[in-house]
């Protein structure tokens, strides 16, 4: 274990700069690494198979015994590490990792139909970790996100995915990903308010993917025009629409329904 | 309209007194009312004919038209009203309202089959709002909270509630309204996350109260044992559970294509 045994003071530390950057979603200067925080995701990550490149420990924090004789670990002063966590009752631990990178091939790969995710432009992290949890309970292939969604290793995302964003393949939705997707025959469904086709009548069995918009403003007509079909959740009661996860989430349930899933 | 003109400064003027417990939900001291928060939340309090008592305004505010002239309206110096409001950029207006009072009585009332979601000590105000946001859109006829669950007058619960809390009759699960839901002959299921019934083989064409149980730990056994049936969310991916809103909104949607539903 590469533990030094010496407890950093200094917020200028470069290893805790990095953390307080990755924190931060700034991408270069976290040298491209992300941070996740508590017990819990810590321990989530690892079971996942990540690679930890650093494990940061307040000073009056024990080392887990599931981190690695091989992880790199540095002991930060109380306040210091205070001062960087996200959460305001830290635990005391936190994590740097490579995140795991995916490509749309490898949702397309396996034995049964493709089923895929596309979260366009949403905000809320909590729905888009929520998202990806639904996704992988339902059995779906990947998440894409467009590049403006916000990034599924925000803290909060991550803590909402219950540790689904690092088992479920999750990538940018670029030109080149949606061009694979329309080459491989994979059929587009936009999900929409109303004015659609309601979601039990559409074919959810074929390789699909789905996309959902904006919490507040839906899809744009860009994302409309690249879609095969449009398809709506009916509601018999009044209401402006379903919260996103909530839309999201129904819709991969009735794919997986309607592809027979058993528990 | 019963606007004195004079700003209020005192944090202990007894109308802002009432009005910070409310937020707080410091039910006897804000006499049994309730606060709702920002121009979006007042307006639909309006639109759902809740009756104002007070409108709280901050100096620099404009009263908006659609404020009855009947409503007291109380101006405030903008440091005291940033001091009490619960939002970080408070946006200048707050109401003090009754409560809409509501019995599981006319959740039983309508025409066709009743359907009820009864939250069991769920602790997120997010996922409790977007339940009864969810529950207007199938046409679910109530919501029944357990007094363990957070309030639906939570700020952060009826703005997930996106209004829905002003319109959807919401009760508390009193042992009294349980009975009442078992002598009219209501189906009460309990969602569990295995080892019950699948979803869609459970019949939810008849008059139906499905209990959610508690994020983390579920339904306990004294809900268990009231229960006719237990049902799940038939899952073919890996993970420990799906997100309580999720859950309890599929379950609604379920029953809501059972019975046919349409946009």
């Amino acid at each position: 274990m590469s533990f030094s045994g010496q407890v950093v003071t200094s917020r200028t530390n470069p290893r805790l700069k990095q953390l307080r950057a990755a924190f931060q979603g700034q991408a270069r200067l976290s040298s491209g690494l992300i941070a996740v925080e508590g017990e819990h995701m810590v321990e989530e990550a690892l079971k996942s198979g990540q690679a930890l490149k650093t494990v940061f420990l307040s000073e009056r924090m024990e080392l887990p015994a599931y981190v690695p004789a091989s992880v790199e670990v540095v002991s930060v002063a109380s306040d210091v590490f205070a001062s960087i966590a996200e959460t305001r009752t830290p635990q005391g631990i936190a994590a740097l990792l490579v995140p795991p990178a995916h490509s749309v091939e490898k949702m397309l790969e396996g034995p049964g139909e493709a089923l895929i995710l596309i979260a366009v432009g949403l905000q809320d992290p909590g729905n888009l970790g929520t998202l990806i949890r639904s996704a992988e309970a339902f059995g779906a292939t990947g998440v894409l996100t467009t590049p403006g969604t916000v990034s599924p290793w925000n803290q909060k995302a991550m803590r909402a995915s219950a540790g689904s964003v690092f088992r479920l393949p999750v990538a940018v939705a670029t030109p080149d990903a949606m061009e694979t997707l329309e080459q491989q025959g994979i059929k587009l469904l936009a999900a929409m308010k109303d004015d659609a086709v309601a979601i039990g009548e559409a074919d959810l069995t074929v390789g699909s993917a789905i996309l959902i918009g904006n919490e507040g403003a839906g899809l744009n007509e860009d994302w409309l025009r690249l879609a095969d079909q449009r398809v709506t959740i009916p509601c018999p009661g009044w209401v402006e629409s379903l919260n996103a996860a909530v839309a999201g989430s129904i819709l991969l349930y009735e794919a997986s329904r309607q592809r027979g899933a058993r528990t």
